[in-house]
């Protein structure tokens, strides 16, 4: 797992300093409740806050792993010329999911306090503060997207595909539907097949996207695009069955958010649904189903192998 | 002003159509709170009923006017290659303006309960509701506009330009954060410079990205384009005094949504800071600025002239 943790690492850091170049810039407020003052920086602090608060950028990295998957991203003409935009599309991920966070986080949805180790954006801000943030965040994704960096090194039809998928994965036939589903479910008992449809939208779409959005820059054909959709469908669900169990079984300092707090809320859960064992088991046959997937790849596919991995690993 | 009102209808029934042909299909479940069961489709209504609720589609004809002012509408060509790409536009900036006044009206910013005539969103549903409808409009406006339909007759790098244009428009650096800034400047007294600032990203940047991405499609070259953004950033900033105006002059019944609000929440207005007269003038001087800008053009530019006076004219 250390290579892994390096490889994360590596990534991680060039994910956060792609993010600094892409955020407005430090506004001079810190986090003061309005002071009655007009404070021009105010959201600008505030998406940075939700955005550079640390998180394990696993949608960032599963992008860049996708890449590597399909391309060698140690070679000079990667360097030159794709990955500057891959590094963009990635932050543009993670940029949306941490939008999402901050307006699932907010008291009218999920009313969480402790998001990545530290007070949630509406608590740290106010509520109006984190609707704007979340809004200029979800924004900020498709300008990047669309930005002439962007342009520099891609084919504006990739581009409008990764967008079209991203955008799809996001809305209300993905992230935004299945949070929906998720919110009206709660105190009812939900058959484990509506369970994992609203996974499969609400946390597994955007990771689907993730993983195309990096091989179809990295100039994936449609046989790696295939295999590497059937990797992303079975790690997606994974994630989620994963992030279940980390609810109950996980401590709070490490996670960085409240846990027990899908019980609190009798949430539809796997391991509401199946038992913790079962869960446990689903998990780890999900990421088996996914290593199957690119059993065939040579060792350029060893970091997704890993995530693979990770997900599981992270439960022990 | 008859004729424009036909030329109005006659886009606003073709923006409507072009809106239902986007939308999730229509849900079966009305507007009833959340009764337990799950809904799959409460999303969606939510979506429709802000994004049908009326409204009188400014941004959209604005862009097709603009159009208009380049290109022949009526011509063979235009209705086989652009119109639809136009249409798809048009709507993309109709949905950008509705996912703002959802979340503009939500109790934690300006807590409106009237819009267009009906509930808002928040009301009609419940916050969280009204929340997600906002995500879920605000990125069905991207998707539309890297969608295939919309690839069809347009070349992709025009499609990028104006996803960005909308996007930046939208962002932080305009319409999110003028909002900010507004909402901040509350029981504050601002030096008229810094409404200006506020208003221009606040409505100004959407009705400028309007303009510009009418007339990108319509295949304008600088010169135009330079003349057509002169235009807007006059109408942009016309239309908030105007409508700083109406909030004071205008009736409930005829608005569809409350007046009398930004004095009651001693907001800064026109109206406030220079007094009703002078703020009138100064609309009316806007609009000449704006007609002097394209005066050189041809008949083409009459609906964006007729646009102009309208919006002095809909205070009368």
């Amino acid at each position: 797992m250390l290579e892994l943790e390096r490889y994360i690492d590596l990534w991680r850091g060039r994910v956060n300093s792609c993010l600094e170049e892409i955020l407005p810039p430090e506004g001079n407020t810190g986090m003061q409740g309005p002071t009655g003052a007009v404070n021009a920086d105010r959201l600008a602090d505030a998406m940075r806050y939700s955005l550079m608060a640390g998180g394990k950028r696993i949608r960032p990295v599963l992008c860049i792993a996708a890449a590597e998957a399909v391309c060698d991203t140690t070679s000079a003409a990667f360097r030159r010329k794709t990955e500057d935009a891959l590094l963009l599309a990635a932050c543009s991920l993670e940029i949306v999911h941490t939008y999402s966070l901050v307006h699932d986080d907010l008291p009218a949805m999920d009313d969480d306090d402790l998001r990545r180790g530290r007070a949630t954006c509406h608590v740290a801000f106010d509520e109006a503060t984190a609707i704007l943030a979340g809004d200029g965040l979800l924004t900020l994704a498709f300008e990047v997207l669309s930005s002439e960096r962007m342009q520099r090194n891609t084919e504006p039809g990739v581009l409008l595909d990764i967008t079209h998928r991203i955008s799809r994965a996001s809305g209300y036939q993905g992230m935004v539907g299945g949070q929906m589903r998720d919110m009206l479910a709660e105190r009812v008992r939900l058959p484990i097949e509506d369970l994992e449809r609203i996974h499969r939208k609400k946390t597994g779409a955007l990771i689907d996207a993730a993983v195309y959005v990096g091989a179809r820059i990295a100039g994936a054909d449609a046989h790696q695009i295939a295999r590497l959709g059937l990797y992303s469908r079975h790690i997606g669900l994974a994630f989620q069955v994963a992030d279940d169990i980390l609810n109950i079984e996980g401590d709070t300092e490490r996670m960085g958010k409240a846990v027990g707090t899908d019980a609190e809320r009798s949430k539809n859960t796997y391991p509401a649904l199946l038992g913790l064992d079962k869960s446990k088991a689903l998990a780890a046959s999900l990421v088996d189903r996914a290593l199957k997937a690119i059993e065939a790849s040579d060792r350029r596919s060893d970091p997704l192998r890993a995530i693979a991995l990770y997900i599981i690993e992270r439960n022990r």
